[in-house]
């Protein structure tokens, strides 16, 4: 990314020197990203972060698209990006429908498919959530949209191939361990976030399948056409030598940090008494561990952790911005006490065994005087 | 910035001590942003850049405010941005009005007197344009709405500070060499953009002032509220400190580049015949000068002088996305043929003696062969 901070700062709309390689340089991110996505250079789109994608692909395709019709699928778990825009766009008025998911996190693929009907535009379903972890069965999802497309659109079928509901889903946390390959997903939109895969904050993108009808939601000079604004050159180029290094060391991190991951929860669940697992056993990110912790507060064990440089993340209310629990945790059908004492762990890259060994070694001395206190 | 792409990577979200050290790092930015504007630090947003900014200003602005009014007034030579939101919002609704410039590129105070009424709810005019650099009378302008406030609303005035048309003003331009200070211009709401003030691409921002009601274009989490997404800290870091220099050297850098600037201009006006001038001869920024060159493509010029390593735009049709003439350059009346020969120099802190040097000694020369082909 360096050299184009200050040696290279050209703007790729110009047609001099330095815009032209400033345009050279998107381009080749550009081929790296949809090289890994499998689709072609035109099909995906930058953003400012996973957000804008998220909300581009859903507001965009429900505004451009609702003479097809006005109903929404999302599910239950979804992250705030998507439930946001959702409220905002039953306000529009469209109709939003959740899924819910079983205890394990994962989506009732049956209310699904009910769910599913003429008047359904699209139906957006994040590949793995950011709070537990659980990996959603994608594939099977674009599968039913697939057999309900078959059957509402009259033959010659491959004429619709983007007929209605559309199948969007955010892959920003499954990117770093997952196939992100579209057309084996059966994705029509896919969202990607490059800080998730060690790649720079500020910059993230979709992918929107050719022919889909969609409208802006950020309106200019028509840079990128669908999505206005200077283009982040240096920002584009750090996500695009992410997106190479994490297809490249996909296999071998998957299996290096969940052998981490797993000795982190086989230890905890040795060593202290009455934990819950959030999220699905094992389809679920390797990086992930969920816990529930009873009796204790997620946040004064998260405050307690920070002073020994352990960093978690937790449900508990008192840790949102609006003083409300986790809604995925409450989704999977949690009580409030199981939120209240959740701890979310997630390794990575840097993550080490000693690291490992460091959490075992003070976690179960905390949770014993937090337990002492409550 | 550097620290905040690596060792200090936390998410200002979060609450152990790397997402402290990023928040307090993001505090410090908006605090640099918010001194130079003169407005209070819960009184700056930041978005991905200009572009988003125009965008949740106008649009924001008129989704929350349509029972008040449904009339928007913005100038003839608004950058795309502006249009475009512009365009759409027609498509909502909303009556857009252009008010026209005069043949310097100033907008015609009269005309925007005449035309705000009980209906308008926003008036929107860029601070300096970016093709001629041309600067608005922006005090002027917030005088001549505040004056129509005052007679809308009863007494006591200050209950309805904020009353309509609200006014906002995109400063992207103007930043690095005018006055910035809110309170001074009468804006109510102002956009930034970092990277044209020597900042980093992909980040800018927006001046709201409070108490004034607004709609997310960017739905989410509730990272800063009005606009979700993990904060890009570096990007705010780096906007911080650009700000602050900009401000620091803005005096001595406005005579600095305005000398070279002129030098440029008269050289120009002195060795080559048929040369108009594009803009205010005065009321300009000091490192903008546009010039019409008859008799020549201004397309031919600009790769003829890439080639000698000089960069300049051109207001020409071939030049533009959609194959057609400056908008800005036709809303000052210039016929087809200025356009089309049109050249923007633009000098910046890097601008030496040297170049102004070498521009005025291989120009005319490139002017001559030019001409003799045409």
């Amino acid at each position: 990314m360096k050299p184009y901070f200050a040696e290279n700062f050209g703007n790729p709309s110009n047609l001099y020197e330095a815009g032209r390689k400033a345009k050279s340089a998107v381009s080749e991110a550009t081929n790296k990203i949809t090289k890994v996505l499998n689709c072609a250079s035109d099909e995906f789109i930058f953003t400012s972060g996973a957000t804008e994608a998220d909300n581009l692909a859903i507001a965009g395709i429900a505004r451009a698209n609702k003479e097809f019709g006005n109903k929404i699928i999302i599910s239950a778990v979804e992250h705030k990006g998507i439930m946001s825009v959702c409220d905002a766009l039953a306000k529009e008025g469209f109709e939003i429908v959740k899924i819910p998911v079983n205890k394990f996190g994962i989506i009732d693929l049956k209310k699904l498919k009910k769910e599913i009907n003429s008047k359904t535009i699209l139906v957006s379903i994040t590949y793995a959530d950011s709070e537990t972890g659980t990996i959603q069965p994608i594939a099977e999802i674009a599968k039913i949209i697939q057999e309900f497309k078959r059957k509402k659109y009259p033959k010659p079928y491959t004429l619709v191939a983007s007929g209605y509901p559309l199948f969007h889903t955010d892959a920003s946390q499954a990117a770093a361990y997952l196939d992100i390959n579209v057309k084996k997903l059966g994705a029509d939109l896919m969202t990607l976030s490059a800080h998730k895969i060690y790649g720079p904050k500020g910059i993230g993108g979709l992918f929107i399948k050719k022919g889909i009808k969609i409208k802006p939601i950020i309106f200019g000079g028509g840079q990128q056409s669908l999505r206005s604004g200077t283009q982040n050159v240096p920002a584009i180029v750090g996500f695009g030598e992410a997106i190479s290094l994490a297809k490249k060391n996909k296999k071998s991190e998957y299996i290096r940090v969940k052998k981490l991951r797993d000795k982190l929860e086989k230890g905890i669940f040795k060593t202290i008494s009455k934990v819950v697992l959030n999220g699905h056993f094992k389809n679920r990110l390797p990086n992930f561990l969920n816990i529930s912790i009873l009796d204790i507060e997620g946040e004064a064990l998260l405050l307690y952790l920070d002073e020994k440089g352990i960093a978690v993340g937790t449900g508990s209310a008192c840790n949102s911005e609006n003083l409300e629990p986790s809604y995925v945790l409450t989704a999977l059908g949690r009580p409030y006490e199981h939120i209240h004492g959740s701890i979310r762990f997630t390794l990575g890259k840097y993550t080490k065994d000693s690291d490992i060994n460091y959490v075992l070694k003070n976690l179960p001395e905390m949770v014993k005087k937090l337990r002492q206190i409550s």
